[in-house]
């Protein structure tokens, strides 16, 4: 087996179109027409991208949530999804909440196809939107001396996984950003949604950007405290990370966590610490 | 677990656009922007649509192949492809039959998701193309008096996939008619690719077209006369089954192999024996 970072690189080779964004961005931006499209596709395993005992209703809200959070982070209108689906335990409760999500956001089902297989079950749903603001944000666009923002608040998700009823629907149920990005697209420098943990996420768009993100920790909304560097570390939560120009005004609530700089040995630091390893950034979940 | 055609139905009533082609065609039709997309998601496992000691380059083959025939029935030029990947064995052998499709039909990869999961390998694609023609072939579209065609021979996949290395390539590497269903796409009434099997995609099309489809066993050519009714019901040819209005010559080599009648008792004949029980009509592979 190859390890996935060397599959990445070895697809990356092959995706040399600059709709592909060098695989480096949420989506690819495709201009058909006179219409700028953003697609992206997402796939889910039983076992590890979901619990075996976890509510199939959920699991397809998730599936659909985090693709429409990839194109909110683009500042996309949904035009409709494709859903590959391998059928097993809990289907009807997968169409329960497939069709949940897609009226609570008004997104058309177009296609896909449903297949009958041994073993895991898994899925795949690829979102087709359309840019409501061009250039796209790219997570590759920040500069220096702009203002780093996160909406909301991180570790919701990871209080709901590990029980907390307050914070169930966070991990079970997430948000798309949809509207909070199509008005935040017209201003930012470079915007991606938090889906692996805000280290690694800040990590990544500084590194795509070529410049150091420097985050001052204790600005940084958590949703527990006494947990911090956990909730900075976890995922799920599908906020909006995004840099503006320094004296801009976020159009959303937002919190402002730092600045991006020169680069110097640093990718990312926070509160004074270069942090090194982009590895050990994500919480291993 | 739901059964497949349960799942279909209950899928249908999310698909009301009709983008989606009530789920009924090859592929969903999206009007965007002055241009006609056709989209089209399939999904293959291991165990179930490829054999376990398969060549991992020729799965990858197939698994674009697949996609772009489904594009090919549609007269749609690829704009490009989304993969879902699980990471498993032979992931060098299938980025290396990933780059030789792309290559040799020019197709970008524009994205996707590459995971790791435990157990079955399952993987997933989404290509995107341009309508070359409006209206945009339909499943649904043969109308009573027009003939029915068919490219190429049939059966050629199933003497591969039996060890014939003659037809070998015909299994392994399919080819998507993107060329032939450019030409027809002007022409024909109804198109379809025959994936699943001659009689089931033709019982299809006339279930579909609301109309009966008269075929003249005889006329059909097949790659092997002694297995001739295997070859009718074996799929994996990708050829492409088409009606025209009578009287026309269709722009690219093809078999006269029946007729459109208004429908009486039955929804497909052959050589005057009504068919009638659809899941009978693909071979069980």
């Amino acid at each position: 087996m190859t390890s996935e970072s060397e599959f990445i690189t070895a697809l990356r080779a092959l995706a040399t179109q600059p709709a592909a964004r060098g695989l480096d961005d949420d989506c690819a931006v495709l201009e058909v027409g006179g219409e700028t499209l953003v697609l992206t596709h997402d796939m889910m395993a039983a076992g590890t991208h979901f619990r075996p005992d976890a509510d199939m209703a959920d699991v397809a809200w998730k599936l659909v949530a985090v693709n429409l959070s990839d194109l909110a982070a683009k500042g996309a209108e949904p035009l409709g999804v494709l859903l590959g689906y391998s059928l097993g335990e809990g289907d009807d409760r997968f169409l329960a909440g497939l069709r949940e999500i897609l009226a609570a956001y008004d997104v058309p089902l177009l296609g896909g196809d449903t297949i009958r297989s041994i073993g895991t079950q898994t899925m795949g749903l690829t979102a087709i939107g359309r840019a409501t603001h061009t250039p796209v944000p790219d997570r590759r666009g920040a500069q220096v001396g702009d203002g780093i923002y996160v909406t909301g608040t991180l570790g919701r998700a990871m209080l709901g996984f590990d029980g907390d009823p307050a914070h169930a629907d966070a991990y079970n149920r997430p948000t798309p950003l949809l509207a909070e990005g199509r008005a935040l697209a017209p201003q930012v420098s470079a915007m991606m949604d938090v889906s692996d943990g805000l280290l690694i996420d800040a990590f990544r768009m500084a590194r795509a950007s070529k410049h150091m993100f420097e985050l001052d920790e204790a600005a940084i909304p958590v949703a527990d405290n006494a947990r911090r560097d956990e909730c900075l570390r976890w995922g799920d939560d599908y906020q909006l990370l995004f840099t503006l120009p320094a004296g801009a005004m976020p159009a959303v609530p937002a919190t402002h966590i730092g600045t991006v700089r020169q680069r110097a040995d640093a990718v990312l630091t926070l509160s004074g610490t270069a942090i090194a390893d982009p590895a050990g950034l994500g919480y291993q979940h």
